[in-house]
């Protein structure tokens, strides 16, 4: 019970830290007006924009890989458990519990941020936001603009190379005790990239927890945030296994 | 006596690092006219904003636990203290000394960034400004104009998390040695998060600390930050040592 | 294999992730107009900036050398593989295969960022972009308009600082598996200081990757990008091995 | 010989890296113009601001400690190496040797940086400027107007808890290994305070280095910077030593 705990606990952490950030802070505006002559006055945002947002991300699975990573290996994401799995990392058994303790943690932290972004009067989730509560999406729901083709193998990739990152870090040859610091901040950089294009997800539970609120047509994109990320996150699985471990040799005096 | 000026250090450089870019950096104007035809000119800012800040609090936590970590054990904070004791890893009779310190280390600090801004000849104490000192506050004191409710259950949530982040990443089965970084960067990104709800406190020593230079408005709302985060921590004490900590196992044989 | 496959996927990271995220993420605006009187409102942009770059590409090195360092070395970089070559800590028969799974890398990079890019409907490889694709260039094509010789110095010193960065945290005498840290990050201050000038290679397959891309143009200034980076690296190789380095007394008993 | 060279690579890289950031790329502004309207067209800078800039400086000292710290013990600064002098852990002798070293590369790289930055055909030298090529000052050269005595104290508490933070990580009973870290990221910290009062210097150096080219105004400026710096960590040094450091027990049996 401890280790689900401790998924629902990160997974948690992730969607309110890294949804939260953008929901709260991202385009916060505190509008100060510089200088005195209303010509050349002018108003500028203090927000943490897509960098802060980036960074948020990453740093809730640094935090939570260092202080829950000892309990259940610090997974957070139903793609991270599915790669593990298909590198024979993580036993098949383990999926389902898993997956639902993290589904269900990123589900309370929507409904936690919705309870608290109701907190501020002029909050609300609004049509024309193409992104409501920092939900995922493609086409229409792009941030820019991007297509379902750009989206889908954006998400895949992404997925792909944070596996490869979990993996090839936690491999037993890699330093021992970093591995929270290149996964966290290899978050942040997947999100660095590609925000403008998915919102990013690499990560099921979190486009579930946030898309449950904020409307059916973020729901009905929810299949390519389940598709993309398990499929990147398999094929870096068997990559892995396969073309990059080091075989473990047994020493036949043994 | 070590450990209380370990404290006093550690919380006296939160408040001076974590208020101190806040008021002194976050909205720095280097008015920069940028082009020369006046139909195109812009200006614009360049100071470090809520990222900057939220990234300089986080940095006085790193740094001071690796400085006098094995000192004090590095808590700057009596939510983290109270936090700590309820897990049974800090002895009671430490927690009013502690918070002494910590408390004493804050004000010292406001007093002399107090000193420091007003030596910018512009720098008032503005009525207008709704968390002067980079104080902290709800409702009309709330930077986003956050109410009460959710002010609370985020300085709840907040330290909650802060405090089983702490409690995890110091754990004996993890990682020796990186428990700053976690914990440093964790409070950076609980400002990511927060500081638009409640300017962020988590730490009732800093909320404290520049109250008290601020004006009676501000000084009447501490209550709050000093309920919350110590009850967040409380919670997250109970929590971890109960649910989450791995008994050790006494060897029989021994 | 193994190593070439190693770094084929850290060169593709490192072009996909530090110019996919110029190119997505840079100059992103997501307009928020902020405010309801037409005379003070103000958009403003929430893009990563020159800041958010400089990150991603260090990320980028941070995150696979943990992943990957202990099965290649985690180069990512023939100017890299030249410095540790000059510094005798690499061997001259595997030269060229490395540089060309690292070409191949970046040129996949390349092409996959092109397709993404592609996908968001208002992407233009444009004539009036001084550096489509984030390409490298000088004098016309130097981001800020840098003339030739100040491009030069300033990759030939990059390069060479980069290499003793990389030469000295990985020497036996510095603290073991913290070097993916400095030579990460230290490619982001890297950038932090040299965008403006040629948008900052140090790497020929990081510049290659894109170039080809980019049109003719941008091909023609190449040349630069392979001289320069290399020349410092193997400076830098010269320099650390025979001044800095420490020899290994060969204890005579033994 | 070694640490010569280690502490002129070190300080060398401080000045360049952290002045050339400033000069470089703090105010960069690649104006993107948005939209097509000119009433809402809008224009943004993209340059790193004082964050990126903060950034940068603790980049330098974190990559070139683990770079060279096991040559010269990384202190790229004359106050850090009287700061140690004064908590006997650095040998009066060296003292002198150590300043020429950093004072000479420290001179080099604001050299160099002049180089680069006239290659930039727009770059002058200006006398509206109050901080050219990122020197340091008080009073009218205080970037945001702070008065010598806001700025004395300013760099000497600055000063003082920097060598807190290196004399207590750097102690035999801290982790091992991690010092650059807290230390670097330290002067991250410091400059994301301090940049608006004196565009910090806490390191004579440094100020030094840049100074020497941009008008007897900023020179006559420098003793501060060699004043409060020296001053804050030689009484540092002494707190340190005196009242936080552990004695080391003899064991009788010996």
């Amino acid at each position: 019970m401890k280790k689900y705990l401790a998924e629902f606990l990160g997974t948690f952490w992730l969607v309110l830290g890294g949804c939260g950030s953008a929901v709260i802070a991202a385009a916060y505006t505190e509008t100060s007006i510089v200088g005195s002559d209303p010509e050349t006055q002018f108003a500028f945002s203090s927000g943490i924009g897509v960098l802060g947002v980036a960074l948020a991300f990453g740093l809730t699975v640094l935090s939570m890989a260092y202080a829950v990573g000892h309990i259940s290996g610090g997974h957070f994401n139903p793609a991270v458990s599915f790669g593990l799995f298909a590198a024979k990392r993580f036993p098949g058994s383990q999926l389902l519990p898993y997956i639902v303790a993290q589904v269900v943690g990123a589900i309370v932290a929507g409904l936690v941020l919705n309870i608290i972004a109701h907190g501020q009067p002029n909050f609300v989730i609004s049509p024309n936001d193409s992104n409501p509560l920092a939900t995922n999406g493609y086409g229409l729901h792009s941030p820019d603009g991007y297509n379902l083709f750009a989206c889908l193998i954006t998400e895949v990739l992404m997925t792909f190379m944070f596996l490869i990152i979990i993996l090839g870090s936690t491999d037993r040859l890699a330093p021992q005790g970093f591995a929270p610091i290149p996964i966290g901040l290899g978050l942040t950089l997947i999100h660095l990239i590609s925000i403008p294009v998915t919102n990013t997800s690499v990560n099921p539970a979190r486009s579930t927890g946030v898309a449950l609120f904020a409307g059916p047509e973020l729901i009905v994109q929810l299949w390519l945030f389940w598709f993309a990320p398990i499929l990147g996150a398999v094929l870096a699985g068997f990559v892995y296994a396969t073309l990059m471990e080091e075989p473990i040799v047994k020493n036949i005096s043994e």
